[in-house]
């Protein structure tokens, strides 16, 4: 295992249950250990196993569940 | 093509992103023509090819959005 941490930016989220939602989803994803996201700031930040996944299995959580990465 | 249409009850929309976001999700999935989503009464349509996909994918979607199904 080796941990990695990425920072990203969401756009779509109107309220605390998108935020709590997207949340739920990563950490749903196999491979994530933690996710933060932030509706305020749309900042998202999750830690990741990268022996397990990498940064692409992440994008596709977010955008599988209708949100737009903005930027990394 | 043979088209069905089924009637959900999803739980976990709590603003009009929620629910416009399930309706683009839905209306993304392969095999699905359209989607209605209603916000206040949780209330879901869709009509879909049964060709193409069977129910458990439209379920599966609406799950890996993050939302759950209540009622079918």
């Amino acid at each position: 295992m080796l941990m990695q941490q990425i920072e990203l930016n969401v756009d779509g989220m109107t309220c605390h249950g998108c935020s709590g939602r997207l949340q739920r989803v990563l950490e749903a994803t196999a491979g994530v250990s933690t996710a933060q996201v932030v509706l305020d700031t749309q900042h998202v930040t999750v830690d990741y196993d990268d022996t397990r996944i990498d940064p692409s299995v992440i994008y596709h959580a977010i955008t599988d569940a209708g949100f737009s990465v903005i930027s990394a």
